[in-house]
């Protein structure tokens, strides 16, 4: 059994659970109160205090501790946003950070606000000097993650402080996923992290917001915590949390260290073990434990529950693993492949040995799900030359393999009941503006998910002849991200997207 | 030593601390995933929303873990406000609430609704046909909690809920004080609670709403919790929270009758031991495990702090305890004094020894701080004929006694420079209306904090002759609750209050 989630959540750090175990007995009552009880409990939650925000680089009495990370960040965004209201209502935030950000920015929407998403190139950076450019007068708030939670990738952090400085505007760092390697470099103005993302217990985020840097609570606010997270504090839990960061941040640099290199030997082992297989992120600027990888022609939810079955945990930002049918928004924003992604997570203290063996059944693993899918095996795809392939150019393909019962539910709106069917143009919706050209090909993927319609694609190109073009209608979210993926990898030309009645159709010009 | 503050908080149950620490090792991972530990916390988390739910009374499916009580408080009321916004904006409260719902108010009041107090009789209940009679065609929501949480009061859930339901408006109860004891009674709407107060851990609160009844998360949401907790879920606490509401009920009939007997003995007893105590709240109507009483010429936090170092633990009400230099609205709402106010609730288990121990050393406790402050001893008031105390009528007595350093930091404004002084009337301020009467004698209290005005007026009362007027002039906000509460004690006429350049004029008339 091996738990490569660390990104998720981590069990419980040995100082953690002593902390808590310990404060469950000294720390319950409540710190307002003037009893023996309530100083005692004052004191650990001073205690804790100052070792969290020596650790996170700020000052105790710019640190609160809220329930949660999310809630750090939904409570620092909305107070830094109503602390500027007089500047603007303009708010600035990269296209991958966590969506708990991106749902604190779609409120701030649904209120009246303006947010800008800057892009990321293809490793999920931002170009700081982009984010720069877009800082406005009536900028309220800039947010930049410290490092990505999906990719790994690191932000150039310091750089944008600099940039939003310059510019007054605040910048809020949402670090909860390297907190437990370093202090965040630079100047930033408000800070967000999770205590169970470095092994402290979860209901533990960190707020910090600098001296004079205006942070007004939004809705009912009561004395504690600096009138910033209201309600009863969490002291055993806080100082579990603030005594594991101490810890964990005492082995940062020699685990780093030893998984980047764990972390190194996946990224460049598993594609010359696995065909079709896209590394995504920051080669260098990453975090030290993390890498995330996509597999052509693979379900990722079927991959997860094989590599479970082996005793691997990871996660994954594939369409078919998630309730809501649309694929991660960072590979989105990213632009690469999201269908058959994986994203290995090591825990501190992962062993060698464990990498070895999650390298020893990766491969057979996804062979196996990419045969119950049917997909084309490499030399067997339909890109080799028209006509020799199993089906002459023009001729539709027969009906699509049976898609595999799904492990777990069914998500809504997964149509199993119509198998991809390829027909001949006539019946293909009619091309406008410059995709004029009448395809020579229309595959039916409606209703199927992630990655049929790649696939009904790959095993279709060779029978239209070169420079023809292949319409795929398909209304898989994630169809929008792989079809060009696929199209990079397997150097097609990926002609564009048009809107259909159900769905969208994807336009693909064979070249041979 | 004895912790008498279970209303506060409690030390962790022991059947909380073993599901907790077995919870830390199978509940960390993110219920969202789908690896083997993210389907082994999503099996917990359901196990102890059926446990919680059996509890609450209520379906799984409507019951939400917040990150606290107090967090359910804010986000039921702003959620069920949203809700019922096309009804209207108006929104009834008791005004004996818990503080996080009147803090839940008076956001609604910022944000442009109307909120309706309805007060309560001197014991500290709503009359259950004055609340009926206040909703209104545009009430959106009416909140009363199930018990009071300063005084032990319960109110008439039942009674309100049926007058909610006919007029069609959502009742939301806060049962963080009784639901320990029992459910709550009655057909309530939306309910909340938090596991800290029967033994659970902090950093859990319930959220329960009723099917049908709509319940608008405000602000950003995820998927978590039916979309009513943003954030990962903080499992080994909820779990703990479960099994040890499971627990405390399974003991609560008995424990509530064992209890109630110790708190009807302090309710005997008490005013027999300590001369000019007021027992609060309704002696058969109320919480089995909570009292609390008044001690008058007594400074509530000396009063905590001598307990304290004779090893009781309580909280009080008292102003001079709470850096707002406010006393407890609970107290105010129901007119009765709250100067030496004491709270002493009960964890399951007290020795009756200690009940008795604690009744050993109130007395001198009592006294002592009494003696502190210089407050007249009985038989030796001021209220003794006019000529045979310590001054002739009209003439003003001598400084105040020194205050007593305050065992805590020194609350803002509240001025030790100032001793209280008796002034003679023709330095006092013009009264008006009704009260156009010369006041005989002034006190100077400007500056001096609860109990030393009322203290004050006690020395001089009977320095006036009979169906004259004594002025007291203090900007203590206790006094306003106090002065009255005294004069009902001392059978002394209560005549009003005016506006003064600083603080206020509190009007005595003497009955000998």
């Amino acid at each position: 059994m091996a738990y490569f989630d660390s990104a998720s959540s981590l069990p419980l750090h040995p100082v953690a659970r002593q902390a808590l175990i310990a404060a469950l007995d000294e720390g319950w009552a409540d710190p307002a109160r003037l009893h023996r009880e309530g100083r005692r409990a004052r004191l650990l939650l001073d205690a804790a205090r100052e070792t969290a925000a020596e650790a996170a680089g700020c000052r105790p009495d710019e640190l609160a501790f809220t329930s949660s990370g999310t809630r750090a960040v939904h409570d620092g965004i909305a107070g830094a946003l109503a602390g500027r209201r007089r500047a603007g209502r303009h708010l600035l935030v990269s296209a991958v950070e966590h969506s708990c950000v991106l749902q604190a920015a779609a409120a701030h929407t649904a209120d009246g606000g303006t947010v800008e998403e800057i892009g990321v190139d293809r490793t999920g950076r931002v170009d700081a000097g982009r984010y720069a450019g877009a800082l406005r007068a009536d900028t309220a708030l800039a947010c930049l993650q410290s490092a990505n939670h999906e990719v790994g990738t690191e932000q150039p952090v310091a750089e944008v402080a600099e940039a939003c400085r310059a510019a007054g505007v605040p910048l809020l760092v949402d670090a909860a996923q390297s907190l437990a390697w370093g202090p965040v470099a630079g100047g930033w103005s408000l800070l967000t992290a999770s205590a169970h993302k470095w092994g402290g217990p979860p209901g533990v985020g960190l707020l910090a917001v600098r001296k004079g840097v205006r942070c007004a609570p939004r809705g009912p606010a009561d004395e504690r915590e600096s009138g910033r997270a209201p309600g009863f504090p969490n002291i055993p839990a806080v100082l579990a949390a603030a005594a594991s960061l101490r810890a964990v941040r005492q082995e940062a640099e020699e685990e780093a260290a030893r998984l980047r290199a764990l972390v190194d030997r996946i990224r460049s082992r598993v594609p010359e073990l696995v065909p079709d297989v896209e590394v995504v992120g920051d080669p260098a600027r990453r975090l030290p434990h993390l890498v995330t990888f996509s597999c052509l022609y693979v379900d990722g939810e079927a991959l997860l529950h094989g590599l479970d079955r082996r005793g691997f945990s990871v996660s994954s930002g594939s369409s078919c693993t998630a309730s809501t049918l649309v694929p991660s928004h960072v590979l989105r924003a990213m632009g690469v492949l999201s269908e058959g992604n994986v994203r290995v997570s090591l825990p501190a203290g992962t062993a060698a040995e464990d990498i070895e063996r999650f390298l020893a059944v990766l491969p057979e693993t996804v062979a196996e799900v990419r045969g119950r899918l049917g997909a084309p095996l490499p030399g067997d795809e339909a890109t080799a030359p028209a006509g020799a392939g199993r089906g002459a150019a023009g001729t539709a393909s027969g009906a699509a393999p049976e898609e595999p019962a799904p492990d777990g539910p069914a998500p809504e709106g997964a149509g199993t009941d119509g198998a991809a069917a390829a027909e001949q143009s006539p019946k293909a919706p009619a091309a406008a503006g410059t995709e004029a050209e009448e395809p020579a090909l229309t595959v039916d993927a409606l209703g199927r998910r992630c990655p049929v319609p790649v696939i009904e694609l790959a095993k279709v190109i060779g029978e239209v002849p070169d420079g023809r073009v292949v319409a795929v209608l398909a209304d898989d979210e994630a169809a929008r991200l792989d079809i060009p993926a696929w199209c990079a990898m397997r150097d097609q030309e990926y002609v564009g997207e048009r809107p259909a009645e159900r769905g969208s159709v994807y336009l693909v010009r064979r070249r041979a």
